[in-house]
């Protein structure tokens, strides 16, 4: 299949390669040069605009870091809509806001261009493993020429919806996830002042009612999950950064909504704080931090 | 077995119940003349105080509103210490905070008393059924004379570690309760307004990173769980004044040990604000109402 | 003086009223007829598009609802910049972010224009009555040429720096402002509810520490301040969906300046709790509400 | 005036000095030993209980730290009321929860003893210079006869209403004060981070409706108010673990009110983090580093 693969970041790059290995014919465009070159060694074909890419391709994919850069890459001169063929499916894999992504998708639905998002869960790690997980807002018919070419960038593909869908499963479950680890955060480190084995209190939230993913699979505290990013000085899982993005696009989506987002809202501060005082690069697990007492 | 089994309210009366049908032979002591006239019919003695309930039996078994009556029920003139002999096991089931577990159990110590904590998880439905969860703290001995008995009430019993570790991890459990619960009502109530089917969402959310107790098993949104309190209006499960209480506790012991929680915090006044509308009664989980428009 | 005055709202019909009484020509754009109509009758001259407005003018001064509208008006075909004379002053009093003042203000230099920020506070009444505060950023010599045509709008002509800070001063006063009338909302409801006077209680504030703008003279307690909307029904002043936009705009300039307000934040969410149940158009003050019994 | 001080810490020494230069008899009762011999050589009298000083006294002020203390010296087997005769005028300046304000003056009004509660404002300078404010909860008749005799520690001594009212008025007032400062903070650096003078925004501020005590007169910006802890790497003011103390009894009495308060909840945990931190003896305002990058 001839694939359009527009933004080769972190992200994009090694999704572009599985696309590759899986024997596709890749369309290539990124404002880097150095990774079109090495994707261009892999056999990928390098475009000199989105606009070009999608006009020679049968599927567009996308995956940009912001709604700003959607924007751009379709709406812009030489962008995607200025190309594509009508009847070309189309998705956007990055994680904006829901509005754009609809409104995006309402301007190529006039030039009979079906586009859909689906953003990821799962890391640079779960992109270079193909084992991400899709996101997928999309029509039914979309949903399933889309679904086959995800499949092999990723384990779980989701339908959740019409376009925006996805963008708005992402962002309600990071924000339960921004807010469930400040509470593990917490509930670890009081157990830990008021003198309960950390490892005894883990065991027992994770078979009771506080049972959560941030506790029984990614805790905060140090040497409770051995594969952890707590357990190896918070390197190498989410940065704070990246889940303060997320929050970010959770309370704004929530302004526009006029829905309110109390501890959803504190926790972004709390992730912010965090960023201040130059930590935003660790996992965002190392929130527990400012629980604890500095060494 | 001779059992003084003292406070017979709402939790301690089935629990009680369930001893007597195990084959105890009960010493009971409550305030209600009711409670006890119903108790003494299946076989329980009625004791005239807790000095005399706990002289004449071999194990003391306590379950009290708060910290308050715990202090009164073991120091009080014709308490629980002024009658027991020493080497007999005690353990109180009350949910108090761990300061008062602790004082309470080492003046039992100077008797020659050993006394744990065991506050319990699981409400009044689990009390009849006999499937609790302690969470014990006491020494290994205790614990070691304690477990049978307490198996016979419940389902699930813990050992936390040494004296007031039980309520630590009761409270810290339900501080991330109290927290998770939030979160996933803001999770919720974001999505539906944003246009997302409430169903897809927590089905992405319990196969994802916010996947948690509060989701996947007791979800505040109506429909979602049928066994869920929100399916049955919120009826039948855990009030919130009860998981305020806990909060307070939990807010309580961190002052205590100067340790911030801040998420745990704005959870409490969020449910004391439930409270003053007037919904203290309802399950906790109908703080997502305070998300959606007013009918 | 020839001023184009475009934005002819709730606030900007009675500031061009007031230039008008003042003796100036005003050349007028808005898209709702009847109020230009109004305007006409009392000397002001209709325009056909803001662009038609600036060329004719040598003040141009804007007054809008958000920052998309002060792009529109000045970036796009027909506006402000496409008409402008070279070296007239323009000064925008609309309430928006402080990014975009700066970025449209860029815009205008490029053809050799000085453009201003002059957010206002002081509400419909103050724009009617002339005596409006303007926050004011701009560089010297344009404070200097607008300086006495503000004056004829308002009591306070505020300098507080180069463009865009007169933005920053409005929105971190609000922010303030928004965190101030909640506290005093809490500590005069739990006066009252711990059994002391309320009167007395504000009177000992408002000579102590806890003085404030929000207790002194707005104080949200009905019947402290007679002239307050608290003792009127919360009608008739700063509507809480008025403080919800500008503590969103500031919510959003400390995002992009990574910059943690965490009660700034957590008040934004109470006021949009407040709007959800229905009270977005009352006077902020009635956030009290949310900590008194409903009756 | 023959007077029993009971309680000569930082505050109550000073105190008693002045009622010592004042002219009274004083009859001085402390665990430290070296404070009672100092007092002594001013010409107190050392007494060897609080029974033993309030039998020998007109009149009987303490100065505690704490509820837990105030119930060991007035209720104790050689307690004040063991030996204050009825008709002495009594009156306790600690700052304790109004709940132990209330049933320790019941406990002494059944021996026809009036006591009241008059806690105080303006730290160990206004107690030294004589200068404090005293929040007084007394009966009319108590109250005027205190007054000559606080007015000799004072500057200010307002009538807060009956028995508690002093207490009620101190901790809402320092709820709210907790929180102003909060706010100001928040203002002030995101102010900074967005590029205006702070110096400009803080007169902005305090000729508008964000005006408080905490930015016109302790704004927490260093360099705004020259006599400010700010401008003195915050020294020598209201220390935070204080100001957290004070928090903690404005938070718990609104537990026992059932009463919210989130905003004054939140502001708790920031004074808890940052003691944690290690800054809890540095002045309140201090709270504004958590808003700063460090250095």
């Amino acid at each position: 299949m001839r694939i359009a693969f527009i933004g080769l970041g972190n992200m994009g790059a090694p999704m572009a390669r599985n696309l590759i290995k899986a024997g596709h014919q890749l369309n290539l465009f990124d404002l880097n040069k150095a990774v079109l070159a090495e994707l261009a060694e892999l056999g990928g074909q390098i475009s000199t605009s989105p606009k070009e890419a999608a006009a020679a391709s049968e599927l567009v994919i996308t995956m940009l870091p912001a709604a700003a850069h959607v924007r751009g890459v379709y709406l812009g001169e030489d962008g995607v809509l200025a190309g594509v063929k009508a009847g070309t499916p189309v998705v956007d894999c990055s994680t904006i806001d829901p509005q754009t992504a609809r409104e995006v998708s309402a301007a190529a639905a006039k030039q009979g261009v079906d586009m859909g998002d689906a953003p990821v869960s799962g890391g640079t790690g779960g992109a270079a493993a193909g084992t991400l997980t899709f996101m997928v807002g999309a029509s039914e018919k979309l949903f399933a020429s889309l679904q086959p070419v995800l499949a092999q960038m990723g384990r779980n593909i989701v339908h959740c919806g019409e376009v925006g869908t996805g963008q708005i499963a992402k962002i309600c479950n990071n924000l339960l996830l921004g807010i469930s680890m400040i509470g593990v955060s917490e509930a670890m480190a009081l157990g830990n002042a008021l003198g309960i084995d950390t490892k005894v209190l883990a065991g027992i939230i994770n078979s009771s009612t506080g049972r959560c993913w941030s506790s029984d699979t990614y805790n905060p505290w140090p040497g409770i999950i051995e594969t952890a990013p707590a357990s190896r000085g918070y390197t190498g899982g989410f940065g704070a950064d990246l889940m303060l993005k997320d929050l970010g696009l959770a309370t704004e989506a929530a302004k526009q909504a006029h829905q309110p987002v109390i501890l959803g809202a504190v926790a972004q501060q709390l992730y912010q704080a965090m960023s201040l005082r130059g930590d935003g690069g660790k996992d965002f697990s190392a929130v527990v931090e400012g629980y604890r007492k500095p060494e």
